[in-house]
């Protein structure tokens, strides 16, 4: 059984999980050779492109099957894959899963329960699908001090935003989004950054020891953004990107999710459509970038392959996959502690000392301009401002100010700027 | 000694050296201790950052002591690198090595060897220096069938034509490469695409099971390139780049070191200055690229300790760190079956049916033209023509008969289109 073959089960036979199957089907035998024994379905009636011997809706038939070594997790949602997960571990089998939402909700647990039963416990699919990306920040850069990773870690968001880029509008690109399946009829997680969320907390986790609540990753979508902001975006030679950032610095950790305003030049500017990158920042390896597809059956199945090969490859040596995780280096740092730089817009009554009133009320927060631009007199003058850096906390209590200043119509967009 | 506690040298103490051994004395201990016990130096009498008490000028000190578990080789050049570290494996120690030309030259005898021996042998830092990339194509991608890898993999040829695509020419740019360190004061091996083809034949190895020799490897430089092409690319919305690319399909297997135009909007193109990139494209992946400082002392210290903790992982198992080597799937493809797209530069005389001689040369080789521009006239006019893919072959000798006419006075540049 430990001699280069390997049974295996899956729990989940979906979009994902039949691409897995295919791919466990047919991999290449040079490598490994894999015994595909059980896939756990909830309707063993339909129709498959497998064997209809290996269904089972019994997870127990896969959890007390001595054979099975290793089980792929491609169920969605939180449970019952959380459990399921958990208890094969404690049986000492590996497990790969592609699910953000388990790994997010106690991805620490689950690592220490697969290091204290021997076991692998592999995720490479959970953020940024295709892409091998937390391999490499798990292993190759294990020794480097990290100060930040961020990334486009939602393609859906990143499809809608480079459609607005090239000038839709939200609405038409998110309905485009929808017609090519790559936005769900409720949209919500993606375009609220709720996904990004979760992948954020799992890459906290791995490359800064951190284990945050959904609470404590600040996150905002991008429905609020318009054509317009694309078109001053333009004008200030940047893009706008739903951008996943996590700081490491002697002042404290925080991860948020938001949209940012990306210079063009950036090479996050460059990540267009569907796919997805992650940037990680360091001392001595200055600033790399990992970029590819971040979601699709295909690009998924491929990540939970390479799992499985490395899982197979470290059960040989009955030993523990994991390095120890990273223990966190500084306290948390509050979003309203965390210096942004920001894109603001006013719709403003064109009249003598608006500008005046507003620039006293940024400074009595200690936030000082670094651009305005006035378009258009009248009732309907809209100002533009980008700020210099000021903290979360002096940014909020400035527009709110100015929001009740009787020249100020309104707020239209506030965006923060990618630093 | 196995349990987490490794005893490591180095051989050699330059710039690289000097690096390695202040990470390796400073390594955070939550991973793994080591313990630093000889550092191999030509001058023994130099004044070091290190405890002299680590130095000696004799490898077999290191060779022989048996408890040395891991040796890191940071020499340069072939010899005596490469006969040191097969002796070191075949005494079961583990090799880092960093060393591009020891691999480019016998990395298929050295990775056996190290099989054989049960030893570990990684060099990240060989390929794209600080990038994590050659782990993750062994690992993560070793279940893929990939059908191209295609890099900037020269920081200092690509620094030079940043540096042109901003208006300097070839020489302006050389010179400040030099008075910067980027360039040696004999850059041959970096501008002439050398130290390019060892990175590719590294790629060739691992990514497609093959080896070639160097002369199977195409290799042009930049040094031909001037100021004009790169005012004519940025007509054409394209940049030029110094890429090795080797393509895997049914046709067959090539690898290549040449400058191509780049489409502006294309991953490679925001690749500036001394970073490098490795594109690594299959069926499932779709498209990845990997990006970062590819030289440096800093970055390549950072991919050897990537590397010791690998080694020292796997060391606890007593296992061997390879997967079996990819089988080469198709057989050799020879440069002058490759089909590119040419950019061409002609100074012609202005006069009627020039063109058309052109043009009637390019169809007798069924080479089909794309796009020409006329600009000037008289004896001094010049002609740019881009064809349409063609094979190497025709397109070289279309040029060859063209460049015979007596209306043409010279073939000012032949620089093939990135496909």
């Amino acid at each position: 059984m430990k001699n280069n073959s390997y049974t295996v089960a899956v729990l989940g036979a979906g979009n994902i999980g039949s691409a897995v199957i295919s791919r466990l089907l047919h991999l290449d035998n040079e490598v490994i050779n894999i015994n595909l024994s059980k896939v756990l379905v909830s309707d063993s009636t339909k129709d498959r492109d497998f064997d209809s011997n290996l269904i089972t809706e019994d997870f127990n038939e896969i959890a007390n099957d001595e054979n099975i070594d290793l089980v792929i997790e491609v169920l969605g949602g939180v449970e019952p894959g959380k459990e399921y997960i958990k208890e094969l571990l404690q049986k000492g089998k590996s497990v790969i899963t592609a699910n953000k939402d388990i790994i997010a909700d106690c991805g620490e647990e689950l690592i220490k329960t697969a290091q204290e039963n021997n076991a692998c416990l592999y995720f490479e699919a959970a953020v940024a699908a295709g892409i091998p990306v937390l391999k490499p920040l798990i292993e190759s850069l294990r020794g480097e001090e990290l100060s930040r990773v961020a990334g486009i870690i939602n393609g859906t968001s990143n499809y809608i935003l480079t459609a607005m880029e090239e000038g839709s509008t939200y609405g038409d690109a998110l309905q485009n989004a929808q017609e090519l399946g790559y936005a769900e009829p409720d949209p919500t997680n993606d375009v609220e950054g709720i996904d990004a969320k979760y992948k954020a907390m799992i890459l906290s986790l791995l490359c800064f020891g951190v284990s945050p609540s959904t609470d404590d990753v600040y996150t905002e979508g991008i429905s609020k953004i318009t054509k317009e902001d694309f078109d001053w975006a333009k004008r200030l030679n940047k893009t706008i990107k739903l951008v996943a950032q996590i700081d490491n610095s002697q002042e404290g950790f925080n991860a948020r999710v938001y949209p940012v305003l990306v210079d063009s030049k950036h090479p996050l500017a460059a990540i267009r459509g569907a796919l997805n990158a992650v940037l990680v920042e360091g001392e001595n390896i200055n600033q790399l970038v990992f970029s590819g597809p971040g979601a699709g059956a295909a690009p998924t199945a491929s990540a939970i392959i390479g799992d499985v090969l490395s899982a197979c490859h470290q059960m040989a040596s009955n030993q523990t996959n994991w390095y120890p995780l990273r223990t966190p280096k500084t306290g948390d740092k509050a979003i309203k502690d965390v210096d942004s730089s920001w894109f603001i817009r006013l719709s403003v009554k064109d009249e003598p000392g608006v500008l005046a009133a507003i620039a006293s009320l940024f400074g009595k927060n200690n936030v000082s301009i670094e651009s305005v631009i006035q378009e258009g007199r009248g009732d309907n003058a809209e100002l533009v401002l980008v700020t210099h850096e000021a903290s979360e906390h002096n940014l909020t209590s400035s527009i709110d100010s100015i929001a009740n200043l009787d020249s100020v119509s309104s707020v239209t967009s506030t965006i923060r700027v990618y630093l």
